[in-house]
């Protein structure tokens, strides 16, 4: 919150001490926490980690709203809890009519939400859900040195500042990337907070659509990075860029990505789009925003005919890589559930072939495939019920589906009402209550949520 | 085709002979292919069997539609081959606006054509799938004596007839009780056609909405007995009513949908509804009539507020029972899945714990759990393709996936232009050619279909 003051007083507008405020409460409260836990016992289980990791999204997300409450930004409580869980799960919704009329510091404040979230998530894909054996995450990204799935390694605070690292790294250089393309210090680093948290706030209420083709490019490059394994990155600055074409995920992802763009190009130029290169970089900006589950909008995409905008619908589904900071259900368990699949279907013709299915050209054990299907079929179920919720509060079908999916899989921008031009401040507070538990748990793989809920936690 | 032809003297109105001619062609160029093929080599594998299963629909539609084309109730090909497909796959969707004005001769045989591909899928699914293994079909039915997973036995013959005189028997007894209700002896014969082999093709435009309370409880109890597993019916027959409860998809089935019919009920009555008895026959109807996937009608659900048209709308993904003459994915499957599912959250509490999936009390194969993976997996791509392409051929979301879901699940209506007081006559020629492939694909649910699609089934 301490970052954000030199906006607040640069950009002085009415209000300019509310983040000193909410970063002194927050301080505070947090001098405390650590003053009488100090001495405590510092062994964590897995009991404890599941805990500390769901606690740790709803605490900062309560201190978070701080500076929307005293500022008068967000008066309501629902709201600013919803505008800041969004934040912090990276997710990008928001219930904000007029943004440009918020004071900057605030803003920035928003799109740090986003930074802090994006952090957060690196270390918990790559280092802490593949300990705990969440979702198969153990075989998509347990390749980073220092990490073993077996045990909680020493070196894992050490991974954590390398990938850090890379992290703040991508985002400063994509900030000076934007200033060259004519973006002032402010919306070039809040932008790049968004991008590289695949968060999607904008400090502009028409998000993406108003900047330049540079812009555009720019930013579709670091969406690519941020959806991108973290390790990946790692191994490629490293030199070892071969490391990026041998992980099957990676290529999936760039295969897709550029494939769907292409697709939804040459279908929006037979329904008559002229401006070949706008039509290629909408669609591209636009796919490569759901599969990252970023959320920037660079075009309304819900003006393409049906057709054409189902295919986004359907990659709202699919998610950025594992080990990435884009949320969803990610590319690597798609693919190894499409794998297992097919699979069976060679297995007709030649029943008596034994053949295991294969990631990254090892075969993969029975254990993560039970994980991963169990993670597709909750990941379901939320959404089934998720929508239902949604309708009964009202909304029509495709605004239940589109609010739904939105916030289970961190995105931002849904269909129907809650689409890429409208935001989520129709919604009704119940209903804004629900979405951001579905954020956090989309943000925290499910699991790590739904087994607090589970009786035998609770049982010694 | 003969079976209907004293209905078409009895009621004769302006042609009366269409079916003779029907039959006539048909049954001449059946003993075509048996004189020309009786010395053939009998011996059929797996290739075989896929192809003869999958052709015999195809086949079966054609010579089929003959009374339709012939008579001119449905002069166009494309439609006349949708109506006979939707009948012969038991699905129901028909694309007539005004059924009252057809022939009596030719409604017979349309309501024959759902009772004739109910008595091929109990065939089917209790002997053949198994022994395919086909989405773990070996797991759900296999218990029938002379049906065993390892090879086609020799009793398979009077297998099939044991569960036919179930399949006569109770159509025979549900005919005498709708006549008990007032019927006349051939609107209680094509309504029991159509309720036990779950189809849902009425002879009036207003489906079963216009008839008495006591006719709609009658069909309600008789699509339960269709939904239900044809080999329990078989024990039950025996004497061994054990093995029904010991079922554990039987005890689903009835649990969850008697439970979702008080759920919507009460949901109903929070929204107004007043006439109790009414309400709850109405939703017990839909539920029924949805779950086991036959489709008839007894009030226009979409009327309903959207949060509770959405659970009929859920429904439609889950099916009948395996060995039922209903379709869908099958409770059993879903039971499976969730199971599976469920043990990976106790398994994050204990991880060292070996727990095994059971069904019916006995550990379940991880074999069995990868095809119903599969089917799962391959249900819910051809379901989002699906939509796709009825999204592209102009219809809107919710009619493209009514309309597919529909069909696929071999219900009868869907959801938006599709809904149950509509019909499929405004779908553009491509989507019924288009629907009627996914009404086949899922009836012989998927693999059947799918394996000949694939390269390895060609190579020899």
């Amino acid at each position: 919150m301490f970052l954000g003051i030199p906006f607040s007083l640069y950009y002085c507008e009415d209000q300019c001490f509310n983040l000193i405020y909410s970063g002194l409460i927050s301080s505070s409260m947090g001098l405390m926490m650590w003053f009488f836990t100090r001495k405590a016992n510092k062994k964590i289980m897995k009991r404890e980690a599941y805990l500390i990791v769901s606690l740790a999204w709803i605490v900062i997300s309560l201190f978070g709203m701080l500076p929307y409450l005293i500022s008068g930004a967000i008066p309501d409580v629902t709201d600013a809890f919803f505008e800041t869980i969004s934040g912090f799960t990276t997710t990008g919704s928001s219930i904000l009519t007029d943004i440009e009329s918020l004071p900057k510091g605030i803003l920035f404040w928003r799109a740090m939400t986003h930074w802090i979230g994006g952090m957060g998530i690196i270390v918990l894909s790559v280092a802490i859900l593949p300990l705990l054996g969440i979702g198969g995450m153990q075989l998509f990204v347990a390749e980073m040195p220092g990490i073993t799935p077996d045990k909680l390694h020493p070196r894992i605070t050490a991974t954590a500042k390398r990938l850090w690292l890379i992290y703040v790294g991508m985002t400063f250089v994509e900030s000076v990337f934007l200033m060259l393309g004519g973006l002032s210090f402010f919306d070039a680093i809040t932008h790049s907070f968004a991008t590289m948290a695949t968060g999607g706030f904008s400090t502009q209420n028409a998000s993406i659509a108003g900047y330049s083709a540079y812009i555009q490019y720019v930013i579709i490059f670091f969406m690519i990075l941020a959806g991108t394994n973290f390790t990946l990155h790692y191994f490629a600055l490293q030199g070892k860029l071969k490391k990026l074409w041998y992980n099957e995920e990676y290529r999936y992802y760039i295969f897709f990505t550029f494939g769907f763009a292409v697709i939804i190009s040459l279908l929006l130029m037979h329904e008559g789009a002229t401006d070949y290169e706008k039509t290629f970089r909408d669609s591209l900006f636009q796919v490569v925003s759901i599969v990252t589950t970023t959320g920037f909008v660079s075009t309304d995409y819900l003006l393409w005919p049906a057709h054409i905008w189902i295919f986004l619908f359907v990659l709202m589904f699919i998610g950025g890589s594992a080990g990435s900071t884009g949320g969803g259900i990610k590319i690597a368990r798609h693919i190894l559930l499409l794998k297992s699949s097919s699979l069976e279907l060679k297995k007709m013709i030649h029943p008596q072939a034994v053949i295991p299915v294969r990631y990254n050209k090892k075969p993969v054990s029975e254990e993560i495939i039970h994980l991963v299907l169990a993670f597709f079929m909750f990941y379901l179920i939320t959404f089934f019920f998720g929508t239902f919720i949604m309708t009964w509060l009202g909304l029509d079908l495709s605004s239940a589906v589109g609010a739904t999916i939105s916030s289970l899989g961190n995105i931002g921008p849904g269909i129907g009402s809650v689409g890429p031009v409208e935001n989520f401040s129709s919604i009704p507070s119940v209903g804004k209550w629900f979405l951001s538990f579905l954020m956090l748990l989309g943000r925290l793989e499910l699991f790590t949520v739904l087994v607090i809920f589970s009786p035998s936690f609770w049982r010694k």
